[in-house]
């Protein structure tokens, strides 16, 4: 049995967690730590989890616990850790972009298992994937890993609202964003970088641009990111390619009808599709944001970290609809 | 030509307002207030009306106007009349619930031109009707008018999120309200008061109590009220009933197909339905709460200030799907 | 461990039975029959499934079972029945209405575990109940356990578009019922009949009529029922009597916040509310229609016939979002 | 005022010409024509145009008119001008495919005014151009009106519900299609050959590929394109070709603010907005599919074909939420 401490409770990817770990037969919640709630019922805030559980929200106890889930928003978790020094043994996933950048050596293995599994399974700490970057990435490794990112790659890729997060704000108010879409942050959004570092650990040769245009989608989960470049592939080569990168991957199918967001959502599963047209291969990838680009994805991590069955707890029933 | 001020400009209904004067025939706009967004374009804000107009955010200029709508909120239209003296000659519309109660000779007349029409056309002020209570209203008005409300009625009322205003807030948010329903302030909201006033004028004796409840729909625009209670007309005869109290009144309809909200969105419509079940009339009514609930009955209220035919600038696309 | 088939396999309550199925630690699916889909992999109609299993839909092969579901749709289980011999040992669950009436001694149990558990756990057959019936039922039963449901009971319940099944029709079309609500089948729904029945089983005295709107909302899944009635309990004591009631029944739970559907989508859940506004008791239900509603019952159901844990199998994340 | 007949008269584009022309001050209806209706009210098909109209479906009567609307669906106004013989002073303005491709010498004119206003003004025959077309030539037509289109283009655009029509199908079910997103048909849309041909009408030495991904967006009406291509304008030199080159057309904006897809939603505007991210230009591009992608600019030729001003009738109220 794991111990598990979460900081930063009250938010959309510790709530994601909890709804998890409840179910996960070898994990044990020991703490989740909410400034904001502290003394209440978490079922006062994720409400849905009424009766599953009666943990109340408290201080975080570093003693008792084999791993940290850090939940607390980007730029926090390194106050987080000036401010806190932690037992030796206990392991950190990390949910924040802040140790996410690989090049300074900062003791995080980047935690996307479909390319750092062995890493991962070594590992104390963790930088947990951005939503976006997981999306893409997964959807780009097969071609890296062959050497094949010879020309600008062109992503548009879409996203339900809980990517932003709980804080009310014009741009996530209800009378707004019901049946609207629009782009942010076109060509300049944080998790190319991660995106490009990810690339490159498997093509360092690879030295063009990622086109990324990001949208804000009318629904609360998922991401579908459509992906486009040239390559020498035939579809039926690159099918192959992908299934055979990923059959050691639980989480990642390749489909061959067009895949739909909710195919995944509620589900730790990235569908990837694949099309020639032209010169162009278009890869089609979708994922829960919150379970497969964040939450998810963290219990995938702790799971490998401590010699777990990677699917452990994750075997989610999907919406469908 | 009508010479038109708005106060609060940079709501919901002020937006509405605008969309609808801007296209006006008889409507000249004078003056958008705004205190937060003062020297700015309006199309910043409503941002649909861009290159519709050049007007600016500005400050009151009352000696300008024939008409003041205003459209501060609740509570606030009182603080500014007891801060602001207005020209003799200039007529008010207000949009708050400030003076929609009746008991206290304040001068407003109750500006739902379905039981008022003639007051209005000789009124200075117009206490502007609530948007669940012009729905409930319009379906509970031919009862009233035959002395026909003898024992309770039932009313579920489900509104778009538009009408709880732009402020953003955690019911607000895109994330938790897409795709969820909730009741609030059952039995309990504040319309209840005004919608009984209403009643009472036609109907002094009744005395039963109306039973509201008001859901939160995962919907923009839109109100749909489905009412019920015991009534010994036939259909055939409540149709004709209905029919007759309505037909001078041109933006309510009766229809024989059971209505839906979108039906009457984005225009000044009310469409009412009605069945008979045993002992039960019911009445399903269905409007758009921005306009025949809010901007639109106000346009239309200023159309009868001045004399102009009612439906005038209120020829309005529906917005169909 | 169980052995399961499926008739009817390609439909709505079929993918959630195998969603549930496919990761349940007791049941082992022998068939998934489906006339219409015979042969090809069940996750090319319910996609969300593609490499959680690959089963195909086939005939059926009733030697192999321990239990079969039907979900061959309203009016299809009896003539099944007719035209097929099941062996001895075989139970049935079916999710049609055709065998919940209860006055004609079929031979079939009704499926709700909060008023038959014991006799579930005895029977060989169940007519699993419909989803607003479900939820409307479960708001009612502590009521008439205690003699209380004494004058007429007020319903208003608004579903998911998925309780109208998958079969395309003018209002299940996106265009229609997006951003749209509208009431169908007043006064005069189906489940009125076995809402009554099982009412009559608690408390054979009730003699009042239940008035019954149902409302097509605009969401996927999910069914709150608002209900009021006249009572003399305080709130308190409803509360007491509520949750008396429903001790030993784990998925029904009762809140002390006003619920909205999205709590419970995704779960195997019935969230109550309870209000007191004047003599009215007003009670909210909230379930997932295709979970509790359907095959979530089903499973839970499944369990009892078996002795297994009622819940085992049904700890569902939430959707949350 | 101008003599109007619809043939095909209960599909989409049949009622959104309805909504307008039944305010146009220059319009008058002759007859909606439609087989599977006639006899009945077009308020029964079209039902937010209750009391607006008592209009009926009926035959057609080709002698009353001045301008016939073709709404048939794509390949059969060939048919039916091929079993029809019009009056030779009767106009037509066709909304399917059948006519839109130039290079056959048809005799009819591409209907987008932007870029072709005097050759409408003098035609008889308009193909009125399809809704993504739409979108995409006018965040095109400035660069090559300038020369600019030198590499591929990228183009990702999504589109409500109502671009495929109101048949229903697996792909509008409201159940799968709510919160869901998806591509079809990428770099094979049949609208390529059309944005391919407008462009060359004015960069005839414009030989790279147009790579366009469509996207199901759930909503029901809109479309947003993102378009990037390799410029060496800057951000200021582009915006003020734009601007330029609009600067006649008063249905096209140029906005300074990233847009959404609800600023034009209801209108017959196009709202364009540019950013410079390197080499590249990007264009975003909102219309609404039913309005300026098909009756609204429909209605805006027949306003350049009869000599009255571009914008009657079209001073349409935006739905704003």
């Amino acid at each position: 049995m794991v111990n598990v401490g979460i900081i930063g409770g009250a938010g959309y990817t510790a709530g994601e967690l909890l709804r998890i770990l409840i179910w996960h037969p070898q994990a044990h919640i020991n703490f989740v730590q909410s400034t904001s709630h502290r003394g209440h019922p978490i079922s006062d805030v994720h409400r849905d989890l009424l009766d599953e559980t009666n943990l109340m929200f408290s201080e975080a106890d570093f003693q008792a616990i084999d791993v940290l889930f850090i939940c607390s928003g980007h730029g926090k978790t390194k106050l987080f850790l000036e401010e806190n020094v932690l037992p030796a043994n206990v392991k950190i996933i990390d949910l924040s972009t802040d140790f996410r950048p690989r090049t300074n050596g900062n003791g995080f293995v980047y935690g996307l298992p479909e390319i750092n599994k062995e890493k991962i399974e070594r590992a104390d700490k963790i930088a947990n994937p951005g939503c976006f970057a997981t999306c893409i990435e997964l959807g780009l490794l097969p071609l890296a890993k062959e050497n094949k990112l010879k020309e600008e790659v062109h992503v548009n890729a879409i996203t339900g609202s809980t990517g932003a997060g709980q804080n009310p704000t014009s741009t996530s108010h209800f009378s707004w964003k019901n049946n609207n879409v629009s782009v942010y942050k076109a060509f300049t959004h944080q998790h190319l970088a991660e995106i490009t570092e990810t690339v490159l650990q498997l093509q360092p040769n690879f030295n063009k641009s990622i086109n990324f245009i990001p949208v804000r989608g009318n629904f609360s989960r998922g991401i579908m990111a459509t992906i486009y470049t040239d390559c020498d592939w035939s579809v039926e080569e690159a099918i192959e390619k992908y299934k055979s990168y990923y059959k050691n991957h639980p989480f990642v199918s390749i489909t061959n009808i067009v895949p739909d967001v909710k195919q995944v959502v509620n589900t730790n599963k990235c569908v990837l599709y694949l099309e020639k047209h032209g010169s162009k291969l278009m890869i089609i990838s979708v994922i829960d944001n919150l379970l497969k680009g964040a939450s998810g994805q963290a219990v995938q991590n702790m799971n490998l970290l401590f010699g777990m069955p990677e699917i452990l707890g994750l075997g989610l029933k999907p919406i469908g609809f």
